[in-house]
């Protein structure tokens, strides 16, 4: 945790559990980011935290945005963003959305079957369209599932249709898992992408833009490759295949220009050791409703600090729902020291994204996470 | 569906996707499990539904409540609850909890470990206060965990603190897993419960309460034994147990009494069949994030109608988010008609539980699941 955050906690005192985070480190996320690949639009995913200090401060900063709903689209307005930086690039919109999202400005829209694109020509003319094909996502942390995305030849047949639908084609986007620690893993969704590039122009339909996604990680408990290790191994492999007609590109980082600007402080409710376990329980006020659903499975493992210097112990970290699901870490071990007790404060680190609005409106009758921008 | 909830959406034609609660259902619900056991209080785990709406109905007819947190105490409290008709029942409390739902007449409480008890003493001195034991949780839908609940030897030991403690030590909880299908599942664990009373009479401790927890079913795709079924095993169970002595009996339904009296409305947002793929995904406004985190794994499993009328195919159901963990059901079979198109309306059944406060703030830009009580 940095010391901006710590004098803020130590100043406000503000109620558990809360997130805070460091607009100043989104900031410097933003422009490491920004110069990954130089001349590339950033569109941040505004799913990963909406919170409008966040929005506002990347919008002067000259970020685009990716919108996953209506909703999200005018938030990225409300915060000064151009309609024209905006792309909205969920796959499953409601007609009323896309037709909303038009009369605002908005220009460039994902999809990833025909009934999509029907809906996009329909009530969005003549608008930029790109299209999302289904790749591996190997070395996620999150992997991504066949929600979304179409295969390459699917892409081809659909890119075509868009011309005949009188769409403008622009490209093509993919996705290779969220928390993607291996930089080299667009390079095979590169080669996909670039062989739609050569299928297309045959057709006299020259593709500008490919959308490289998210998936760029947050330092967790794991170390992960810098930024611009990933600009190098996704230059490289755009150099592979598209030697010197490098189309444009831009970037959908989320996580990795919120997450490690935020961490939760968060109380110790109840540390128990019941008769035949060896290992104890701590309690949590906040859990898997409240903020930290990516808990789920154990997949995001966040690290937790608190002031107490006892040895280490193997624990289970719980939230305090009365819901058994609500179990944070079992599996994976986590070691906290063998003094903490209950009303101790702990910390939960790299807890800026995917947090604050996947909270439970009030599950167990909990207020959602607060959130302070600082 | 009931035509009152037919009715209501013909009639109303709200903005989906929204939960419609009959509340004539709950009522009828209510007093079906009142009769189960006669004499039994009821407390409703309000974290099913906290609809003030559902909590005045069941004031009025008589329930008490369970509750997971000092905000639910509230709700009970705004109802017009009677405080001494309410259970404190989460085993995981703030100190600052228990102090104000002692201070608002809150007597009776949970707990399942000794620094739990520490906290009640201090806090709420001479409470009543029940021990929850962990018991088996075979042919629950949703499973609980070692999360909560001691070991019956170490609920002896507790019990007989709780004395020392100058806290009334009054009886016994346990919770036999949520949705649980199978009646004669009390049966072990009272034959546990047995043996506590019997071993805290030798020291002079005679308990007056069972607390049979909830995990009464509400019917989803299968059937489910009719209440008095529930009834008769645990009275069978009670009387094999405990002869002509049986203790005061409480049940908490909470799905039991709100899940079949709700209905979600949602609409098709995308039905798409990609290359390669043998079944069609069709895409709702409604999903995991946003009330239906019970379909995590694929455990609960919802009926799902439309008015569409063509042959049933197989197909994937997913939520409109842009996270790939928001699939509803993949693995279970599920099969819509194939002429089911995007802007359909479909209606998802028994979602009265566990749906409106699961719902997050705002994933996505979605709004939490709107909730109507009629």
């Amino acid at each position: 945790m940095n010391q901006k955050i710590a004098d803020f906690l130590k100043t406000h005192a503000p109620a558990t559990p809360c997130l805070v985070v460091d607009l100043d480190q989104v900031a410097e996320n933003y422009r490491r980011y920004a110069a990954v690949l130089p001349g590339s639009p950033i569109f941040y995913a505004i799913k990963a935290n909406p919170a409008p200090e966040i929005l506002d401060l990347l919008a002067q900063l000259g970020s685009g945005f990716d919108a996953a709903s209506l909703t999200e689209v005018r938030q990225a307005l409300a915060a000064g963003a151009k309609a024209e930086t905006i792309s909205f690039g969920s796959t499953i919109k409601k007609s009323s959305e896309i037709a909303a999202a038009h009369a605002l400005g908005v220009k460039l829209f994902a999809f990833d079957c025909l009934p999509e694109l029907e809906k996009i020509a329909t009530h969005a003319p003549n608008a930029d369209v790109f299209c999302r094909i289904l790749v591996s996502n190997d070395g996620a942390e999150w992997p991504l599932s066949r929600k979304f995305g179409c295969e390459a030849e699917e892409a081809v047949t659909l890119l075509k249709r868009a011309r005949a639908l009188k769409l403008n084609p622009i490209g093509v986007s993919f996705h290779v898992g969220s928390q993607q620690r291996n930089p080299a893993q667009w390079d095979s969704a590169l080669a996909v992408m670039a062989k739609i590039f050569a299928d297309l122009r045959l057709d006299g339909i020259k593709l500008e833009l490919i959308n490289l996604g998210g998936g760029f990680p947050t330092r967790y408990r794991r170390d992960i490759p810098a930024p611009e290790a990933y600009g190098e191994a996704i230059f490289s492999s755009l150099s592979k295949y598209f030697g010197n007609h490098i189309p444009k590109t831009a970037l959908e980082p989320g996580r990795a220009l919120v997450g490690d600007a935020g961490v939760i402080q968060s109380e110790v409710v109840l540390v128990s050791k019941r008769m035949g376990e060896d290992r104890r329980w701590v309690y949590l006020d906040v859990g898997k409703f409240h903020g930290l659903a990516e808990t789920m499975d154990e997949a995001i493992q966040y690290d937790i600090s608190s002031d107490r210097t006892g040895h280490l112990e193997s624990v289970v970290i719980a939230g305090p729902t009365c819901d058994s699901a609500d179990v944070l870490y079992e599996k994976a071990d986590y070691k906290l020291p063998a003094d903490l007790a209950l009303g101790d404060k702990v910390l939960i680190h790299a807890t800026g994204a995917y947090t604050t609005t996947y909270s439970s409106v009030g599950f167990n009758g909990f207020p959602p996470l607060a959130s302070y921008c600082i």
